[in-house]
């Protein structure tokens, strides 16, 4: 065990160097793509009142970009370093060596902290100074200081995050306007929320990173981006959507992580929501993340993804906190096994032939696996019949092998289809 | 001006009198009704992990109730101080006397806070202590948290809350079964949701209370409970709630903390929201606080409301940060002009003789007094007729003026009623 994993944590003595506490507290700002122009334009405002807040005045002392400045130079002559260069290479060993020199840390970065999270809070642990990144995880939502601080005393038991702005829109366009996927994907992109490639949002990746994340300050686990399972929206289609609406129900992408008996389970899927959920009226690009815990029942905190002067607000609020010490670190990481098979209610959409005797047969081999019917709506006539129903939650595994058993059926005339729902807090 | 509100802030070193800070951290309990139990209970249970957490372990040191207990003595073996007493007598002098002798203090009590929230600020910034009190506004909702650290640096423009969970449940019932206010109070009485005497809650006073608060944080100046103009629940009936419904409404009890030009108004009013707005799906008990800010669009923070064990939770969180020094307090309060007449747009409900014309009438008065018509529709039929309408946003004494010539027009048959709205934010 190293030496920083220890129970006992070490004294909250801050050793960062600042060398005149009471002169101006000097901000390096590694990269200047929108988010960063944005930072900088922003602490320029807000200096001022920054100043009247916490009594010292920030100003930046470097910017490096992919043309200018030395970063030795700029970490030289900063108490604090923003790293908003974003992918782990040079981003790492910046962020690295800026702690080891005794310098805080504040990133946006969820690709460096999903994948080498444990080394960044073991260096932050060891040269005691602050590793702040709010703005990493879902826009201006301040998921990460409610975790760490609201909630430090409380037994969190599950955390449901929309936190990836562009399916949130995407989905929200679909429910709302009919639209197909590729449709909705399109005007995303025209409308900028969505990149020209946008495979690491549609396919759940960027979600995962940042559920993998959360999951570590909730938990006290390390997650790594490479254990989360994630399933993307691209196989989704506009009469999923259409259908469920019968039955009261909103699609989203959503983060789950929970606690499973002694283990842990982090994944990200569409799921449908039945209306009463606080996730469930979330629309457009916004992100949100629900907390429950028993002592408080559920926190829900929403608010616009990352766009530019968003982002930039959450890195300043993150300064702001760093300027004063001590630092707040999320404690030493714990073991907690990690579950994949879980526990889940889940929507099914069969094609079928309308024969008498339809229903029966599915529900009786669904019986057969455990599987309990809530809800079904039966749609269309003859050959283009169409059984739509929401089953009562149970192991993944059990419902996966029940629907292999229904695919082989010869009244079925296409692949079933299968996505969870996530069933209201309070019913 | 006293020597604390000097923008200059005095040095962030806690006074706090800890004489053995690596021993347990010492919590003197001044109350013991529901939430003081469920806080204790919580307390012991949590108290591995905050010890964790933050390298001290918390325990009781002492509880004041009516009957037993000395408040000097606990107040001598004590390094923080809760306050669940209530009221302001004696809760204030123990609270002050407290933070003289150098302990923190966490409290739950708006009436306190709001009606001496100055002198409170003040002796806590005298004597280098924390004053937390994020258990006073909005249950477990961490309004106060966001905006202090989060939004340290933001420029806030707006705060709207749904801050009081009786009112909430009430309206909720009302919209979702067709019940009258009265069936409805009668209704959060026996689920122990509303108190045998509502009258601080459904008259919009506690609410009040909670904006009071919340404005002073949201916008450093100082606000008292008898500056906030607030009007309750008690005269909504279901014909309002029904007839909005066709205009995508839905009714809550709104506190607002707004700046208008160079000035400050905080009132609490019933609100009709557009379906889009983040409050609008706010339903039953919970709370909510939504926060504008340019850089940030908004954030909106929801919850349970004050249960006892929600509102235990929300002040060992308080305790929990308490324990992990320096102080965080709010900046010295500035001088803002409380203004209270204000733009908001209107629903207005008349009751009318169906005779040609009335609509053209009521329109043309409208007309002259700058007020202009966004949507209206015209139910019944001849002695039975109503015109329902909203108007676009106009100076809440335009509007009364207007109002106050229509309900002279002798097709008139009862008294108009008034209802304001609030628009989305993203429309």
């Amino acid at each position: 065990m190293p030496a920083w994993s220890s129970a006992a944590r070490p004294t909250r003595t801050s050793r960062a160097v600042t060398p005149d506490a009471s002169g101006p507290f000097r901000v390096g700002l590694l990269g200047q793509g929108t988010v960063g122009a944005a930072f900088g334009k922003l602490l320029e405002e807000r200096a001022d009142a920054v100043e009247q807040e916490v009594g010292r005045r920030p100003e930046v002392s470097g910017v490096l970009t992919r043309s200018r400045g030395d970063f030795r130079d700029i970490l030289e002559r900063s108490d604090l370093i923003v790293e908003l260069i974003g992918g782990t290479d040079p981003a790492l060993e910046y962020v690295l060596e800026a702690m080891r020199s005794g310098r805080h840390v504040v990133t946006a970065n969820k690709q460096l902290l999903s994948q080498h999270g444990e080394e960044l809070y073991a260096t932050a642990y060891e040269h005691q100074v602050q590793l702040r990144f709010e703005a990493a995880v879902a826009g201006v939502v301040p998921a990460i200081r409610v975790m760490g601080e609201t909630l430090a005393a409380a037994h969190i038991e599950r955390v449901h995050g929309i936190v990836n702005g562009t399916t949130n829109f995407i989905l929200t366009a679909m429910e709302e306007t009919g639209a197909s996927y590729e449709e909705a994907l399109a005007e995303a992109q025209r409308l900028g929320y969505a990149e020209a490639d946008p495979t690491e949002d549609v396919s759940g990746t960027d979600a995962a990173a940042k559920m993998a994340i959360l999951a570590r300050l909730a938990f006290g686990a390390p997650v790594r981006l490479d254990q989360v399972p994630h399933e993307g929206i691209e196989h989704l289609t506009a009469e999923d959507i259409e259908y469920a609406k019968d039955l009261g129900l909103s699609l989203k992408l959503i983060g789950t992580a929970e606690r499973i008996g002694a283990g842990l389970a982090v994944h990200v899927h569409p799921a449908f929501l039945y209306g009463g959920h606080p996730l469930a009226s979330v629309r457009g690009s916004f992100n949100a993340v629900t907390i429950e815990s028993p002592a408080i029942t559920e926190i829900t905190l929403s608010g616009p993804g990352a766009g530019g002067s968003q982002t930039a607000s959450a890195v300043l609020g993150d300064v702001v906190s760093a300027m004063i010490p001590p630092p707040t670190l999320p404690p030493p990481a714990i073991e907690l096994p990690l579950v994949t098979d879980v526990e889940s209610a889940f929507y099914l959409y069969l094609e079928v032939a309308d024969r008498p005797g339809v229903l029966a047969q599915v529900a009786e081999v669904l019986g057969l696996q455990g599987v309990s019917i809530k809800s079904v709506v039966q749609k269309g006539l003859g050959e283009d019949a169409r059984l739509v129903m929401v089953v009562h939650p149970v192991l993944g595994s059990k419902f996966r092998a029940a629907v292999d058993l229904i695919s082989r059926l010869d009244f079925l005339r296409s692949t079933p289809r299968v996505i969870r729902v996530i069933e209201e807090v309070f019913e």
